[in-house]
This record gives C-alpha cells, structure tokens and sequence, in this order.
C-alpha cells in the first residue's frame, strides 16, 4: 500500500467509524425527529436553491471544459424543475410509513414464550452512483427514514453539487436532533476510496451500487460485502396462443416503446408459433411507425418482410441478440412454439430482471408465473410496471436481480431487517 | 494452478452445473413429490441402518487410529439412537408446510395492475459441516422441502458415512421422480473443494457452514458468495433493578447451565448494582453448586466471596473475558448502573446473537428490546430458548448473527426468496 492509498483508507476507516456509531442513534431515533428531518431538508434544498445551482455551475462548466456529451451534461445538471423534485421526494418520503419498530407474527408457544419478529435497520449502507446529484438526496432521504447510517460516493463530475446537497443533509439531521454522520459524503474523488468502501464489513453493511454494468461488475468482483444490484435488464414479452391480439399489440408496444432507456424496457419479444401470421404484422407496423429495429429469427423475418416499410428496420438476430439489454429502439424477435420454449429461453438468455407474458390461458399463465426464473413475472401487463412506485413501495433505492435478501425494486423494508423478540414470564428451557 | 487444483476445479464446476440444472426441477417440484422423497428417505434410512453402521464402523477406525478424541468420536458415531432420529427428522420435515408457491400481499394498485410476492426457492447452497454425519440428512431433508439444490460438503472423517446416505437420498428422490442431483455430497477430501464450491457464484447461490469459528471466519474470508453464518454466541443475561428474585435465578441458572455448549447459552451475567445484594449470593450459591466459574468485576467479586465454597470458583475478569464464548462452566459477571449501561455493554462485547433482560419495568424492557443489537433479544426467557424449533421454525438449517437476509435461527423460509407477481388486465404504463 503506497502512502496515498494508506491515506485514503485512514479516511475511509474513519468515515466508517463515524457511520456505524451514527448508525446507533438512527436506529432508536423517534418517527418524528426522522419526519423532522427529512422536512427540514426539503425546506432547506428550497432555501438554498441558488447556492445549489452556483455549485452545479462549476461542476457544469467542468463537465463541458472535459467536452462530456449531452446527455451526460443533462443528468448532471441541478434545473429548478430537479431542485423542486427533490424537495418534493424529501416530503414524500417523510409521509411514507416507518418501517421501523413493527413487530409481526407474535405466537404463543408450547413452552409458554411469545416469539415475533421487530423490523429493525440494517445499519450503513453505502451507495455508489455516477453523474445525477439528486441520487444524493434520494439515497440520504431513504437512509434517513429507514434509520440507518449511508456513506455516499457520487461521481467525480457532481462533487460541488453533492457537497452542497450533503451539507444542507448535514444541517438538517442536526436541526432534528439526529447525528450529522448519518448521512456522509466521501470527500475525495480518488478513486482507491470506493475500493476501500466496498471492502469494510465491519463498518459498511451493503452496498447499493448504480451505475453501468461495468461499473457495476466491478464492485461486485472485488466487495467484502453484500452488494444489491441488477446488471443487466433483458426483459421479454411473450404472446401465447389464443392472447387477446388488440392487448397484445397495445402491451407490446408499451413495453418496448414508452421509453427505451429504462431496465424494465422489453428488449425480447417471443411469439408462439400459431400467434405469428395475425400477430407480427400488427406489432411490425407498430414498430415501424416509431422505428424500432426489429432482429428476428428466420421465421418471424419472413413474416415481418411483408409489412410495409419494414425493410430497412429488419436485420438476422445473431446468438449474441437474445443476451442483449439494448436500452434502445431494438429489438429481438423469435417464434417459438409455446409456454415451455418461451420459458427455457427465458431462463437460458434473460437477466432475471422482469418478463411478462400475454394470454388468456389460466394453467399456461400459473405456470408461467412459477416458473420463470425472474425478480418480476407479469401476466397481461407491461414490464414498465416494474418499478417501486407502481409496485406502491412509494420509494425505490434500486432494482436487485439477486435472490438474497431483497428482489426486484427494492424500497425502504430492503433496507431494513427484522430481530427475534421473546416475550416471556420466567420461562426456562427443559 | 497445478494439475491437481484444476481437475478439481472442474469436477467442482460439474459438480455446480448439475446442481444448477437439478434446482430449475425442484422449483417446479410439487409438494407430494417432495414429500414422497423425504418418506422415501425416512424408509431407506431404517431398511439400510446395519450398511449405514457398516459404513460409518469404516469412518470410526480411521478416526480411532488417528487417535481423535472421545467427544469427536461420539459425535461421529452412528448409533441406533442417531438413525433413527435422523428417519424421524425426515418425517418430520415431510410433514411441515410446503414453503415454496405461495403469493402473498396482493394489492390492486391504482394502474389497474395487482402485485403480490411469491416464495420461491434460493436455488442452490452449500453446506459444509464437520464431523457429524446426521447433518448429511438434515441438509438433504431441508434442501428438498424448501425445492432447492444442496452441494453437501462433510467432515473427510466421516466420509464413508456421508457417501452412504448420500447414496440414499440419491435413491428417495429418483424414488420420487426427482433429480438425484439435487443433493450432491462432495466426493473428494481434498481441500481445495471447499475453495473452489464458495467460489462459484454461477452455481452457488449461498454458502452455510456450520463449525468452529475458525473454519467460518475462512470461510467468510475467502467466499465470493453469500455466507449465511455465526462466529459466536456470546450471550448476555441482564439482572435489572427490581427484577423478581426468584424468577432471575431460576432463567439465568437455566441460560447458563442447562447445556454449557449450545451456542445460545449465557456466557456474561450483567446485574443492576441495587439487585447485587441480593440476587449475586442467590445465583452464586447455584453456580457453587455445579462447578460454575465466575469471572467477575472488582464489586461482584466481592459480594461472592462471601458465598460459601465460592472462593475456588472466582477469579478477576480481564477484558478479553467481556467478549469471550466459554461454551463451558465458566461465567464472566459484571455489575452495571442500569439498563443503559448494559445496553452498551452487550452492543460493544456482544456477538449479536441472544440476549436477554429479566425485569418488572415495562419502559425498560421495551428499551432492551429496541436498542441491543442482537439476532435475538428476550425479556424474561432463557437464552436457551433461541432456537428454530422453539420458534416454531419446525426446523433449523443454522443460526446467523448476520442482518441481511436471515436473522438469527434460520428454517426453511431462510432457504427461499420471493418473486414479485403482476396480474393485469392489458395495462399499459403512462
């Protein structure tokens, strides 16, 4: 280790230190004071919008200086309309329920003891994102609700805007009586700091990474910790026979086209073999009119060449194209010749993310349901609804694709954990 | 990596593939097949006991010749008694409730769209385990009802053991139309296997060992999949002011010498200095009586000296004593101002595992409940008490002190997730 990274994980170390002991106050604070809080931030982001805006002009200015695209400048950027939304999200969350001290399930046992379970944090977390500030105050406003301590590592490009942002967290956890280190912004952008994140379990309980696949593989490669996260969103809509058509075609096309950048956007569509010739055209002329790049399978090609100003849009799906998340107007197309193929090819090629499939057959929509093996299952509806909001989580700090611990969107019980409570009266074990 | 490293690398690969493939079957598995399997099992077990015993004989010599000693004998060791509680166990585990399939928590959401959550199997753990052949069964039996695959990797003591009843799981699920894959014991001693099964994320979703604390710190080290464990059950029994006397005595002689072994009994003994009086005497003349060691603090020392035939059995407390898993007839004991300073007591010397206050105050025993940081925490029971069947679990596959995914004793429900289930109608999103 030379001295530099010996420097940063000193840092980290103490950053951690600090998480975990603020972590214990979180965890018996009041609804109230955790309510006071996040009401005091949103009155605060409002207050100080102009201060805001003057730290996300540097981090503009050097953004457009390192000649960074567009969009990026976009995600990056601190609008009134993005202060206001985050303001917003401070009271939404505050009005939400706390999903901490609850205990469920309480039994009488044989033995004369009451066992339940109380939901408890489950401590520190950290978050690592890239460009958007408002990551900032989403992530500290969920971490302040579910009582627990996060340590944030924003993207290098946002570090004014997310010092302002964490600073104004900072006063408004003290103006409630909470202690400041429950939400903490590493202060360095070197990167050997999300190194020395990833791998602290003794201060660091889960790490919600978001960001692209690659970043994403890599903290997953190298962390000491449970990591939450999704890689990849390769969704599937799968017509069965006998579907509703007008359904199929409306479900479709918004899986696939409501937006092509988010995860739960479609990326596959199966069709069974017997669905094709009334099917495809329509969904063809679909995906013509908004110029959807449609790569098909030999069959469904052949079927898709005949509508009108398809031509150009279609291409021979390679192997590669059944794996593939595009996030983009494409998509993949293959018959196949009912629920059992549609199902092993989406257990062989999706990402576990969400699929859905459209039909009016009762057996071949359970089993579909049991037995793809996905964060999501949908039966007649679009994999766009996958998403904490629609599920009425009234939050989202992420989609998990893993089994353990938290699947699909994850809200603010992903963050949280439950104890067993005994209730006894003297009890003693034979 | 040598020749060697790399053939069992691959066998381990094929080994996780198989299981991978057996698992998709046992999600899909139904309740009565399952079933089957299991009294199937329970049956073949009983025909088999004298080739069991024959095995396990072969496992015994080996273990007398490498002069192990009597305690690791007598847990090695297949007798009458342990066949037959390990049929039982299986009939037992036939008869609980199917975990897998159910969809709980539907709720219309304003789109139009349901969403619930359905359980479903983790997919594939390994067990690694010592010299105890029953938990070959265990393992099995608790993989097959939860539908998931189990790679089972046993003490190299108890080899020609656990190949026997691999062997007879094996046949109960062919028996029962399932994939004799499910449950995989490890065929080679070699140590590198363990290396390579908590290494393979692809095929492994979570890792349970069950050990000395050694093996599962290594373990936890060096896995790159989830560890479902505990280190270390050092557990507390708070004495607070005004706590019934009688009652206080009776649990904390129970937690602490019921059992000296079982990782949920009482290693540290806090007491309200007002109810050191009168309650220290009382519990040491119970812990005069079976040979208990006290380790005490300057003033709980010398309240005991006075307690007759005490004196041999006390000693002053070092720090190390505070943090120290006896699993024997030794106690530390400390006085403290109250329920505060037992609070941070236990969170900074605990384990996280069991602890308990005895009481009258209700204020303080909800206090207790919220604010220590354990797995369990128990108001006027014995930590004896943590445990899956006391639960209500029906069964225990483990205990983890960890708070993501489980908590504490860990049934069948530890060993499923859940999958999130939308019933449409054709809704699109806006």
């Amino acid at each position: 280790m030379d001295a530099s990274s010996e420097q940063i994980h000193t840092l980290m170390a103490d950053l951690g230190a600090r998480a975990r002991a603020a972590s214990r106050d979180m965890a018996r604070a009041s609804t109230a004071a955790k309510d006071r809080a996040l009401v005091a931030l949103a009155a605060a982001i409002r207050a100080h919008r102009p201060a805001l805006q003057d730290a996300n002009l540097r981090d503009l200015h050097a953004a457009r200086e390192a000649g960074l695209e567009a969009a990026f400048v976009d995600r990056l950027t601190l609008s009134d309309k993005v202060v206001e939304q985050m303001a917003q999200s401070c009271e939404q969350v505050a009005a939400l329920a706390d999903p901490i001290g609850g205990i469920d399930g309480v039994r009488r046992r044989p033995s004369g003891i009451s066992v339940g379970q109380m939901r408890v944090p489950l401590g520190v977390f950290g978050m690592i994102y890239e460009s958007r500030p408002n990551v900032t105050i989403e992530a500290a406003s969920l971490a302040i609700k579910s009582g627990n301590a996060v340590i944030l590592r924003g993207g290098s490009e946002a570090i004014h805007s997310n010092r302002a942002l964490a600073d104004l967290v900072a006063q408004a956890l003290r103006t409630a009586g909470l202690p400041a280190d429950a939400v903490q912004l590493v202060p360095t952008t070197d990167r050997a700091a999300v190194g020395a994140l990833i791998t602290m379990p003794q201060f660091v309980d889960v790490i919600i990474p978001r960001g692209g696949k690659g970043l994403i593989e890599r903290i997953s490669a190298e962390a000491r910790v449970p990591v939450i996260k999704h890689l990849d969103g390769n969704c599937h809509v799968y017509v069965d026979s006998g579907a509703d058509l007008d359904m199929a075609v409306r479900v479709t096309e918004n899986a696939k086209t409501q937006r092509y950048s988010p995860c739960n956007a479609a990326e596959s569509l199966l069709v069974a073999r017997d669905m094709a010739a009334d099917f495809l055209p329509r969904i063809g002329a679909a995906f013509v009119r908004k110029g959807v790049e449609m790569r098909c399978c030999p069959a469904s090609r052949a079927l898709l060449a005949a509508v009108p100003g398809a031509a150009p849009l279609l291409r021979d799906a390679t192997e590669a194209d059944w794996s593939a998340e595009y996030l983009a107007p494409i998509i993949s197309i293959k018959l196949v010749k009912g629920v059992d193929e549609a199902i092993a090819h989406i257990n062989r090629y999706g990402s576990q993310h969400t699929d859905a499939i459209l039909t009016r057959d009762h057996p071949r929509a359970m089993q579909f349901l049991r037995e793809v093996d996905s964060a999501s299952v949908m039966v007649n509806a679009s994999t766009r609804f996958a998403d904490g909001f629609e599920y009425g989580l009234g939050a989202e700090i992420g989609i998990s694709t893993d089994k353990f611990h938290a699947r699909g969107p994850v809200g603010l019980e992903g963050l949280t954990s439950v104890k067993w409570v005994v209730l006894g009266d003297g009890e003693v074990r034979n």
